[in-house]
Formats: C-alpha cells, sequence, structure tokens
C-alpha cells in the first residue's frame, strides 16, 4: 500500500464498530499457565469466580474462543464515543525530525476521558444482567473508579470505590468526577473492611497500593453476597478481552493511512490492559504470519513489574483474597512510591500479558517519570493534547525510538497507545514544569 | 427523510471538514450596525483595527462576504480533532420520558476540551502570518486562555494571558494547562498594566471581570506594537466567523440521522460565539426559506445582557479600549458575580449575534446557577459526560423544553451545543452536589 500524506485522523464510522470482543487465548502458542484457587491451589473453575463475579465475566475470565459477542447494550454505550480515533502525529514528527510516521491511538475521546470504560461498561453490564444491585472495586489516579461510576450510572446500579489514598489526598478531581456520576469513594487503606483496618495497623503512615484497594473492595463485595459483586480495572483476562477494540479498530484504521502494519507500538503498562486491548489483535496478525510488528509494554522504572519482577504465582492483592495469576510480579506486598502515574503503581500485571512478554512476543521497556513528563510537554506544545502521565510512558519511549530514526532507510510506522489525556493531572505536569519532580 | 434509529452518532470523514468559514454578514436582512472608533465615534475602519488585530483578521471583522476560505495550514490543525461528532442523547431523552430528538454538538473532543480553539488556531495563524510574535489576551475560566496558548504553541509564538482573579483562584487547573503549553498566566486586575492598577485602586477587592482583563491585554499589546497584538476569544465578527464550523458540520450531521432541520437549538451565550458558530449556518437556511428552525441563546441569570441589557453601543471592556460595538450590555463597568460559568461572565454580547437577536431571529433566555449544574449532572449520569457549567445553561435550557413534550404530536429535534467537557470544573459540581451553591 502507499501511505496516504493528506490523511491527519482516520476515523470509522459508527457502523464500523467491533461487533465482538478478542480473545487472544485462542491463539497462543502455548495455553495460558491456568488461575489456581487461593485455598486449594487448583486450577480456578468458573464456579469459582462466580463468588466474586457474575456467571458471564467468570466465564469470560476462563474462556479460550476467538471471539465472544458484543452485547447491543454495551455496544449502544460505546457508540457514545466509539470507534475512537487514530491521529498522525504531524506536527510532532516535524519536531522530532524524524523519518517515522506516529499515530496515535486516542482513548481520551471517552466521556470519562480514558480507554477503561471500554471493560467498565461491559462488567456493569453483565453484573446488571445477573441481577447484582450494588459493584465495588479499587481504583488508582481514579481512572478506573470514574469508568465504572459512569458505567453504574447507566444501569442504575450503585458503585463504592476505594482510591488509593496517594491519589485520593493529591487528586481530588477524579473524586468530584465519581461523585458526580453518584459514586461512593472511600481513600484506601479504609476503616471499613477488616483488611484495611489490619493494613492500617501494620504500616500506619502508608499511602496505600492498588494491592490493598483491591483487598477492601473484593471484601466488600464477599460480605454482602445477595447483592454486590467486585469488580476489576485491569489484570484479569476478561478486561483485556474488553480492551480488544482499541486494536481492532486501530487495524482498521492504519490500513486507512495506507499502513500495511504499525511497525512498532508502544502502549503504557499498569495492569496490562491498555497495552493488551492495542496490541494482542496486532499480535494475533503476527501469529497468523500476517504481519511483524513489535509490541512494547512500557512501565515506570518506579514499579518495574516486566523488567524487574519474577513471573511466577502471586495474588492480585495484599490480602491474598484473588485467585494466585502467574505474572511478573513485584510481590504482593510491594508499594510503590507515589509517582504521578497512579495507574502504573500496581505489583503485578496482567498474566495474559506476563504470558506473552514470557514467550518473547511482547517486549517490556521501563521509562523514568521525568522522562514520561518531558516527552508529555513535548507532545502537548506538538498536538495540542496533554497525555495522562500513564499514557506520556508510552510517549517517551516512541519519541526516543523515532529520534534514532532520521534517514528513509529508517523510516517506519509507530503506533503509541493514548490511553487517555492528562487533564486530571495538570497538578502533576506543573510539579514536572517548576522542577520539583524527581 | 427518515428517522435513522439505529445512529447514535454522526461522524465526518476529514474530507468533510468545512473549507470555508460562513460569515451571517453577507444574509443580514438589515446590515449590522457598524463598529465605531472610540476617539473619533466615526465608523471603525480596518487600517484602526490593524492598530490591535493583524489585517487579515481586521478584514475579517468587518467583512460581508459569504464564505471566507480556511486557509490549509489551519485545516490542518482543525484536522486534529474536526469534525466533531454530533451525537444523539438516546438515554437522556429515556431518562426525561420525551418525545423530543436530542442531539448535541460535542466540541469537548478538542484536545483542549472546549470549542474556543477553532477561533484560536485561526487567530495565532494569521497572526503569524503577519510576522507578530506574541499574543495577548484575557480570560475567563481558562478556556479561551488554553485555546490560545495551545495555538501559539502550534505556531511557535508566545503568549501572555490575564485570567480574570475569580477564575485564577478557583481553578487552578486551567492556569496549568496553559502554562503547559508554555504561556504566562496573570491574576486580572494585575499591577502589570495601567488599566489594572487604577482598577485596583477603585475596586481593592474586585474578583475581576472580563471586560477588566480585556483592558489589560490590550495594553499589553499596544505598548508593544512592533512584537504583539491582541486576540479576544469571542464577542467579534471575526469569532464568531471562525466558529461556524460548529454549524456547518451540524447540518450535514443532522442530514445523517435522516433530520430535515433542527427544530430548536440551545447554545450557551457569554460572548455569544459559541451559540453563533452553531446557529449561524442554521439561520442561513431559514433564511432562504429552507427550514424553520427556533435558535435560543441562553445566559446566567446572574449575567443576562440579552435578557435585561440594554441594546446600544458599549465598550467591549472596562477602559473603553475597544470600539464601540452596538449589542446587549449590562454596561461596561458591570462586575458579575462570580458564578461557576467563567466564559458566560461577560457584560456585553457579541454584537452579530445581538444584531440578530434584536431582529427577532434568534431569541434569548436566561438560566438559574443551580438549575443549570441540576441539568449538568443529569446529563452527566443519563450519557457519561459532565457538560462544562457554560453548556449546563444550554442543557437546562433543553431539558425543560423536552420535558414539556411527551407525546407523539409534540415530537421535535433538539440540538444541543455542548461547548466542552467539564472535567476543569469539577470543584462547581461538588458545591452543587454538596447543597452549598446559590
Amino acid at each position: 500500500m502507499s501511505i496516504d500524506d493528506t490523511l491527519t485522523k482516520a476515523i470509522l464510522p459508527e457502523s464500523e464498530l467491533p461487533t465482538a470482543w478478542y480473545n487472544i487465548a485462542a491463539d497462543l502458542p502455548e495455553p495460558m499457565p491456568p488461575h489456581l484457587h487461593p485455598g486449594t491451589k487448583e486450577p480456578i473453575t468458573v464456579e469459582d469466580l462466580t463468588a466474586i463475579f457474575p456467571p458471564a465475566l467468570a466465564e469470560q475470565e476462563l474462556s479460550t474462543q476467538r471471539y465472544i459477542d458484543i452485547p447491543d447494550e454495551v455496544r449502544a454505550i460505546y457508540a457514545i464515543w466509539r470507534p475512537t480515533p487514530l491521529i498522525r502525529a504531524r506536527r510532532l514528527e516535524r519536531e522530532l525530525g524524524t523519518s517515522a510516521r506516529i499515530y496515535y491511538k486516542y482513548e481520551g475521546v471517552s466521556p470519562i476521558g480514558s480507554h477503561k470504560a471500554n471493560s467498565s461498561v461491559a462488567q456493569a453490564y453483565f453484573n446488571h444482567e445477573a441481577g447484582v444491585k450494588r459493584l465495588t472495586t479499587e481504583t488508582g489516579a481514579g481512572q478506573w473508579g470514574s469508568a465504572l461510576a459512569f458505567a453504574c450510572a447507566a444501569f442504575g446500579m450503585s458503585c463504592e470505590v476505594w482510591q488509593v489514598r496517594a491519589s485520593y489526598d493529591s487528586k481530588p478531581y477524579r473524586r468530584m468526577l465519581m461523585e458526580t456520576f453518584g459514586a461512593t469513594v472511600h481513600a484506601s487503606p479504609s476503616e471499613l473492611t477488616q483488611a484495611g483496618k489490619a493494613m492500617r495497623e501494620q504500616f500506619p503512615d502508608t499511602t496505600g497500593s492498588l494491592g490493598m484497594a483491591v483487598s477492601e473492595a473484593i471484601e466488600a463485595a464477599v460480605t454482602d453476597p445477595a447483592n454486590a459483586r467486585y469488580s476489576l480495572g485491569s489484570v484479569l483476562n476478561h478486561v483485556v478481552l474488553h480492551q480488544s477494540v482499541i486494536g481492532e479498530e486501530t487495524l482498521k484504521q492504519l490500513a486507512m493511512f495506507g499502513e500495511d502494519q504499525a511497525d512498532l507500538v508502544f502502549g503504557c503498562a499498569g495492569g496490562g490492559s491498555n497495552v493488551a486491548g492495542l496490541s494482542f489483535p496486532m499480535l494475533r496478525e503476527n501469529l497468523a504470519g500476517r504481519t511483524t510488528t513489535t509490541i512494547y509494554a512500557v512501565e515506570p522504572s518506579a514499579c518495574p513489574s516486566i523488567t524487574q519482577g519474577r513471573y511466577e504465582y502471586d495474588h492480585g492483592d495484599v490480602a491474598g483474597m484473588t485467585p494466585l495469576m502467574k505474572m511478573y510480579t513485584l510481590g504482593q506486598e510491594f508499594v510503590p512510591p507515589p509517582v504521578h502515574a497512579g495507574g502504573l503503581r500496581y505489583h503485578g500485571m496482567s498474566p495474559m500479558l506476563s504470558h506473552t512478554v514470557n514467550l518473547g512476543l511482547v517486549k517490556g521497556l521501563a521509562v523514568e517519570q521525568t522522562q514520561a513528563f518531558e516527552a508529555g510537554v513535548l507532545f502537548a506544545r506538538a498536538e495540542g493534547l496533554v497525555p495522562a502521565p500513564e499514557s506520556s510512558h508510552a510517549v517517551a519511549a516512541a519519541v526516543a525510538e523515532a529520534r534514532t530514526r532520521t534517514s528513509e532507510a529508517d523510516a517506519c510506522s509507530i503506533v503509541i497507545g493514548m490511553s487517555g489525556h492528562g487533564q486530571l493531572d495538570l497538578p502533576a505536569y506543573q510539579e514536572y514544569l517548576s522542577g520539583a519532580m524527581v
């Protein structure tokens, strides 16, 4: 194909909204190591998972079916903002003097400003279908919490969020966003759960962690089995599944630009759902021999699960209430420093993404926080869009690569996973600009 | 045409991005009363205007040419986010039990989150073409200031913003956004200009006003004639012109939904550029006898220029440095209470919009602040999108109208001008939800 050099933004009509989620479990060269029951250490069953999830999500978690239909009710809500644009960052290219063609898949056009709504709407729908009245969850920077708050409002369910204290204190706007949608928000660890109380006793000065908040949210759900279920915003297979709409759309949009493939993909990785959602449909194409895309999962140096962690069975939370999952992990009790990319402060990593990394199908890369914000400011001044601090990690890695490519012989296509905008993270940019960030 | 009941969001391909701005001056049944020179009181000339604006914008301000080509460089930047979506608010319709079909034209997908970038990019371009190195401006809530900061970054110009103190103090995020783009921001009135000093002497406790900030920004520009020009984010004819892309796109998108016309249009009116940009292409269709759209300019009860002001010649600023313009005004020294919709706190109103109101072509409507936020929360919970407080005024008026329409006989199409999202205005929503707002 020849590159369309006149196009800035590829937008798909609503009729091109994906009708099915893509499940890479169907195409993996080696099957995923199973999740294990935290008590028996046996492979977990759909039935086991229904203690915390509704049946449909429990099935999706263990499914190896290649495509799973997206219910019409979910597509109707996706249609408010999806398909999202794939935008060529022409002004950034010029700024960098690169021969690379840089594209970003922009999930910040969603009502809540990030990709998280792709899974929250699906999760709220399947819970609502199963008669669940109340969803509990954890959130870091608040992106997932606001996504679930929005989805619960859409289905008339109540929503209770435990937010990592570091973010609860430093980022009040996302709490306000959750409350505007009608959700209740607690700083975690809280006094409301046994798990929270125990953690406060053990670590009185803790700024919290996603692992702690997960324990609290699960406890709140399992102690109200008649009404409540728990909902997780990343890490799990069914979340990665829901996010596959990002990559499916991107493939079609790259073709609109005349690109045969993304040569390089950079996505940020906290729990892993953004980079996995963007890249797994591309990995499917790689595995089928149709493309040769190199995929990078970019994480912060301060919480380097993939690049510094071990690939082993670990819990997804601090209290050990989740299944044991084989993943890259820094250990369930690891409390990362309060870096500004709150969504990337997780001790573990999506087991599905971890498996593909372990098989050599996806590469890990760590980026320093200041390097991420430097790239974020560069991007903002060139393209007008202030990236979410999480996304800025992917931008930084892409920028570093693009700078090495200056000749026509080096030209390639780069896709950045722009998971969201950073308008609610501006105090972090302020800190960077003032020179106070370390 | 028959209505397409399957479509949620009409999106136009980049090839449908308007190629020209529409100037309603060409089609008005009576010509606009001219702007007058503040000294001579004679009709102002293009030459007079070049003291503060570059030649191209000075010409646009007085032009009666129907269509003015959008330069390729401006369209290339518009293409980052335009055409913007027209979305059917199906969930809101259901919530209201209305037979009306409610659409909103969503400008919040722009990188800075509002419609203001439509004019800032154009203004920065024409200034850059004229060799201007530095732009000065005023801003209320910060939407215009961040739009101009973004546009100046795009063309490598420096940007200096005087922000109304009420917003500077209560909405730090937009200041941070401007600074992220590289702009310098001062609270107005400041000590940096003669106008600012005089106002601080006269009103030591003032929270500022757009009229004061305009005076400061103009003074800063005219005292640096070799490098600087002034830029205004609303009110003037050339700003209204640039915003016409909103309405041109909306007309095409209504046709995609199978609508012959918008029966009712509600847009918020501070300086008037949003509602004028949305509705003037529709008014062109009305004047040509092709449609019968009713257009409402919705303003806050606390700053009711159209509904309570007089239609007379007044200055656009406090110090009397702007031309005299015939418009609905509360008087150049009117200081509105610090309502949260900072973008609507202006004593006057676009002369072009005022003229159409005076001719009976557009209707004025005032909405209480709490009514606006009530509608904003309702909209957020139904559609997932938190409207900018400014836009919420239009939402409130549309909701009130839709509630009166419950039978099939009452069915009609309603278009809301969603000028931006409210993610940087969440403290105002918080105040509303807590019951503290009056």
